[in-house]
């Protein structure tokens, strides 16, 4: 048994899995682009670890395995798509190509899915925008997790704002983050590593900030003694994802693990596209880019640090994996064997 | 003389000192709208206290006091301004009023403005929006003061995001945040009150955190630990007014406060106004935001805590200062009172 798989591999198994409990080729194709690029790029919460999980829903009913989307609103250069219960993939996948479309004829381009689920790392419909010219912007909420500034219950799901702009030359300028101070990975994380979280990150379940992992409740919303601005930055996605929608607010949804996986649970998102061509021409635009990150990351660091663009970790990471491979978690690859052996599929264990 | 002023005492003498200078009338009523916007809610800092510093800059040339202000591109839901070197409220004012029209007329509309100036509080474009029933967001970028996560120079400026939403029967929910962990005003402040900072703020010379606001030398992105959020939201910022304005990146605008306060600076800012209707009907809309700002403000607290809507606070300011006025600053009150003696003027004090 190899400690690592190689993305290809893990490509393909997550093509048949998703296959083998039904999904039509548009579900297979766009939930595994979605694992495959947090996979890819280290975002290890929302790669590949979310199969099994995903499996599930596709075989409870919470996620409609033939959805059939369909344009139900907007106009100009707003579209509101009902995304029938499709796995959050497709539904935003599909948004973020019609925001480009929209972008393209309008200048930029807004689309509103309705009837979605999860939809993974947000990073991907974004940077899918930039791979196809334009800057994208993705949010969308979930169930309640983050505790208002000051406050002692959970509000706001982790709300995610994501960002992508193209770079000549080069791999996108990427912002993708958790309006929170940190994901709740990051708690369970430090939880069975038995270390102090940093401070400001978590609350108990009176909202008292703490450092015992195995005493928080809720997160903490990004900023710390700010952390109003993070919960407002979390109630902008809320506004975009849920009210705009007309799907249910963070407080609303249930959790995301069940025990339900029957029921659709009627997330939306919000997607967006600019062309860059609409403002300036496009060489104006590169150059301005181009010299906008030699600058920041030709600039100094403090001693022991390195200032980098959002997303260099990342492709940094990318470009390690593509090389050799991931090394998946114990639970993950046990999973993955079990499915296999009850689907007569191989897993990617060599 | 009296403690305080009142709001309308303000706005005339506004009115009055830049039409003495020789601003057009679009210019006095623009910079007086945005001063006594923050003034009015509390946000002190890019209140009335800019007034002296905008008549220099009127007077030095570094403003237009007769703009013509021009479309000179976009297409579809895009438009292009040039603001002729405006004062910085003329441009994001006409360019948010812009961005409201083409979003009644495409669902929504994007306004990047060329050659302008220092538009003082963000928040005061976006709720030009709300005002009129759409959400909106504006961007700008601003002279460099806030290090990289990890760096050790100035680079980004405290680049602020703005946004409004507008609430039925009730003031708009209300976003303006500098993406920096506090503003340097407050470093100032803190300067003078010798006290510390908190932790995590600021930094010294080396990019090495302080509280001591003496040695502080640059603002600290958001996030404390993990301010490579606030530093990418403050590059969001800087590519959506710089870059796709084609104006200058922060660490290429010259100071605020001059010297030189002869020379255009070069500043370009972003505006975007989405129309709810295009999404869903009005009422399904304010439906949606009145339920999510009751639970909200109905949400329980932390011991000794209380739980806001982003622009409570602020609007609690306001209806206190409409009722008894405010307090101007000594070194505010006695430019004014030199202003106004050397013009004729009589200064907003009892």
């Amino acid at each position: 048994m190899h400690d690592t798989v190689s993305l290809s591999e893990l490509d393909i198994f997550c093509r048949s899995a998703l296959a083998a409990v039904g999904a039509d080729d548009a579900t297979v194709d766009a939930a595994t682009r979605a694992m495959m690029h947090a996979s890819e790029l280290g975002v290890d919460s929302h790669g590949v670890r979310l199969l099994p999980h995903y499996l599930s829903a596709l075989q409870g009913g919470r996620l409609n395995r033939n959805p059939n989307l369909r344009v139900v609103g907007g106009f100009g250069a707003v579209e509101v798509l009902d995304a029938d219960h499709a796995h959050g993939a497709v539904g935003a996948y599909h948004g973020m190509q019609r925001a480009c479309e929209l972008a393209r004829q309008y200048g930029l381009g807004a689309v509103a899915v309705r009837n979605n689920s999860h939809f993974g790392a947000g990073g991907a419909y974004a940077l899918d925008a930039a791979r196809r010219g334009f800057v994208g912007l993705a949010f969308c909420n979930s169930d309640s997790f983050v505790r208002l500034h000051e406050g002692a219950e959970r509000f706001h799901g982790t709300n995610p704002i994501a960002a992508a702009v193209p770079v000549p030359q080069g791999e996108p300028w990427l912002l993708d983050m958790a309006t929170s101070a940190i994901p709740y990975n990051r708690v369970l994380l430090y939880r069975s590593l038995g270390i102090e979280l940093p401070p400001g990150v978590a609350s108990d379940g009176q909202g008292i900030d703490t450092a015992d992992a195995q005493a928080a409740d809720m997160l903490a919303p990004l900023g710390g003694e700010f952390g109003f601005k993070g919960a407002a930055l979390a109630g902008l996605a809320e506004i975009l994802s849920a009210v705009l929608t007309g799907m249910r607010l963070s407080f609303d949804i249930p959790p995301m693990a069940g025990p339900d996986l029957a029921s659709p649970r009627l997330l939306g998102c919000f997607v967006m596209a600019l062309n860059p061509e609409a403002f300036l021409d496009r060489a104006a635009f590169d150059a301005g880019m181009r010299r906008y990150l030699d600058r920041l990351r030709g600039s100094l660091a403090r001693q022991g640090g390195r200032v980098m663009a959002p997303g260099d970790r990342e492709w940094s990471v990318a470009a390690e994996r593509r090389a050799k491979g991931v090394t998946l978690d114990p639970a993950t690859a046990q999973a993955f064997a079990a499915f296999a052996a009850d689907h007569g599929l191989t897993a990617p264990i060599g």
